[in-house]
């Protein structure tokens, strides 16, 4: 843990050499920022450092659970010391959402914010977007997520207590992959008349499924063939990263083969059809102009990135209610986009399907089968628990947010989007508003959600459990 | 089917009796509907009473399916000749709205209709309750539901197409302790200075969880006396009516060893008493009337009755929240009462929380206990299959309704009641406003609704899923 600290002093110190290149006063408060996570880790680690090394699983979920909290102290310091974000509440938003890779911000202008602090606010995704693809290794597995096994046999099933060579490995490949596109999708960008910076912070953000951008308007008055390349890039990011991996040793059959790759292809392009046509045909739309604006609002929210580029508050309500749907279905296990993520989905489905086969067959055994494996009926137990908890704390989480006088659609959008890690909501957390009007009760409880949301629940939440504490 | 629809043609000539007594214009519709079902019921009975009498499982789906939608054509011609209710649509919407119990209506001015018409409209929620009794004993325990095991050993797991005698016995059975349910209330009723009319027709309201009154204002405007007097009922009503029978017998250690019951005890008082505290301390209210206000929506809506005593709409938007969350619980597996049932949330939040414990100890062995007993993954897997599907129609239904031009939160509490069984929603369909304003296309498939949720999906889809019509 103290490591990490000391890590993210290192971070920190980047933002300060942008702030620095571009000579404006945000330097300072990196380098105090600096300092201090610097000497906060180093002293922990001091004290620390003799002390057993054996991580048990319950250290680990720990460890997994605070590290984000603590990241998110240390982060929100750069916006606190310079005077950005002067309410401790809001810098602690606005930096757990970039760690997240939420990219709900507080901030009203943001072209005002200096350099610096623009950088560090879309590191934070790109580091967040790194430490859910180690999640992905290392942790998910345990929840009956065994899609690594398709990347590297070893690790699937491996718990954190014996961290393998092969997570290590496995985990250095993903980032790999992951830095390769923020590379490609920077050059796309800058090709396509991106000043160089923006394109920098416009990757992290994409490819982390994070959504800050640095203009006000997010992705508005930029080109057509920007935005083209922005949706290829999300749509990128929500796909399992093996995907990646495949793609790139050429082997395309086997994507084409992965089911929840094709449930999320037809997925999207089923709903941007309904959204163009009615776009064309009720409200006169362009062609292009309609297809590309569901196109992107579709990715954009399926992927959990949250970037902008047509409100669609504006479009017809059941329009709305499909863009609300796609905040609870995410994009591929194995990605970093949030949310339930589809394979659960389609999982369930299959399981409901199945039941109607069960009903007219009853004697016969009808297991469920994906990727042409048969699924054990504990991990669809696993599952569906993980289904009833996310509604469960979608529902406390509303009710909370209204309570605290928040109105029900913008209660019911803002906890679904921080839920999923997307960023905009619904009514007065649109995607032409911003988080700055909720109360500040409503944004701790929003922070814990994305929190909450990003660890897929169980990592999180276990740390509650009475069990939890009990001797083992 | 004929032989029902010849018996429906008998109710109708009680309704004509009732109209007859109070002298009104309306026997005349009575007698000629009544005629009208007879001679069609005769005619098909005459056709098919020589064929076949070889009921198997797919013809039992088939018959509950379609009993429901028949009896209301027949139901609605009443409204419709007697020009009450003069369009289709809208005499449908009421019909099938009474005998799933729904108790959703479209009539503006309730007290001008003549009695013989509201004693009909009333009796619809009898017979239909009647019908849920029967579908529990009979179809339930093929979809898992074992419970009546408690009441009958033998029935539990019988299929349709073995009509055991002792389905029969337990159905009478049920049958009595809900008529003798009926007339205790009418008494009570009549106790309290209702009129003998009003007492009958509210208490066929209540027992099968139904919600038409006669009333414009439905329990408003009565006395606390009779608003105690309808929680108790309503909360008999949704409670499991073999629980009713271990009552009369005097054991009531079963009945408090039922865990279902127990939830549902705990489930209504706990959101009485946030109500309650919101409605006293925000609103400034009187501690008799909150908790009453309180207590009656919670219990009305809990177990899909629908009274109103009082107008939730005007309370602060959270408890709101409260109450449409209420609107997917349900009361108890066994009752007349609509929605997801109490049981099915306590297996899958029990899933969940074990999660946790599996999560921990992974290689224990951790079942599912209920009421003592085991419950089998596949009972889980079931009542996975018709959450899901509630909620994949719930969400298909909501964005039917916002596309035919409702708002969001009417939508949402539209399709959540009918689907319930409840009667009042959210929005412009609110316990002061009623469902005439809804577009006729509305109308249909919120009728579709009602029917679905009152045969538990599964018996109603079951219809149109492939696997049902190929060779057996």
């Amino acid at each position: 843990m103290s490591v990490l600290i000391i890590v993210e002093s290192f971070f920190l110190i980047i933002s300060s050499a942008v702030a620095l290149y571009y000579g404006e006063g945000d330097f300072i408060s990196f380098i105090q920022s600096s300092a201090i996570s610097l000497i906060c880790g180093g002293v922990l680690y001091l004290i620390t450092h003799n002390c057993s090394k054996d991580i048990g699983k319950r250290e680990a979920y720990l460890v997994v659970s605070m590290v984000w909290i603590v990241f998110s102290i240390f982060g929100s310091l750069p916006f606190l010391l310079g005077g950005y974000i002067p309410n401790f509440t809001d810098a602690f938003f606005e930096t757990i959402s970039g760690f997240t890779t939420t990219g709900a911000s507080i901030v009203n202008d943001i072209e005002a914010l200096p350099h610096g602090i623009l950088f560090w606010r879309s590191l934070t995704h790109l580091l967040g977007g790194m430490g859910i693809l180690v999640l992905t290794v290392a942790i998910l597995p345990v929840f009956g997520f065994g899609v690594m096994a398709l990347f590297s046999a070893e690790a699937a099933g491996i718990t954190v207590d014996k961290l393998h060579p092969r997570i290590k490995e496995t985990a250095q490949q993903l980032w790999g992959i992951y830095m390769l596109l923020v590379v490609l999708e920077t050059i796309f960008l800058v090709f396509g008349g991106m000043s160089c910076f923006d394109a920098i912070c416009h990757s992290f953000g994409t490819l982390a499924s994070g959504g800050f951008s640095t203009k006000n308007s997010s992705i508005v008055n930029y080109s057509p063939y920007i935005q083209y390349v922005l949706i290829v890039f999300m749509f990128l990011a929500g796909t399992n990263f093996t995907l990646h991996y495949f793609g790139l040793k050429g082997q395309f059959k086997k994507i084409w083969k992965n089911q929840e790759f094709r449930v999320y292809v037809e997925l999207v392009l089923s709903i941007t059809i309904i959204i163009t046509a009615s776009l064309v045909y009720l409200d006169h739309g362009t062609f292009e102009k309609s297809f590309r604006d569901a196109l992107f609002q579709v990715v954009s929210v399926i992927t959990s990135t949250g970037f902008v580029s047509a409100d669609y508050t504006l479009w017809h309500p059941y329009l709305w209610f499909l863009i609300f749907g796609l905040m609870f279905t995410g994009a591929c296990v194995g990605s970093t986009s949030g949310g339930v993520k589809i394979l659960r989905h389609l999982l369930l489905v299959k399981n409901s399907t199945l039941e109607f086969k069960r009903l007219i067959h009853p004697a016969a055994i009808l297991p469920i089968r994906y990727n042409g494996n048969t699924v054990n009926q504990n991990i669809i137990s696993k599952v569906l628990a993980f289904f009833i908890l996310y509604l469960v704390v979608f529902f406390i989480g509303c009710f909370l947010m209204t309570f605290i006088g928040m109105d029900f659609i913008s209660s019911m959008g803002a906890v679904a989007t921080t839920m999923g890690g997307i960023g905009p909501g619904l009514g007065m957390v649109g995607p032409m508003n911003n988080f700055s009007l909720v109360p500040d009760s409503g944004k701790w409880i929003l922070s814990f959600l994305m929190l909450l949301g990003r660890l897929e629940l169980f990592t999180f939440l276990i740390v509650f459990a009475p069990s939890f504490w009990k001797n083992q």
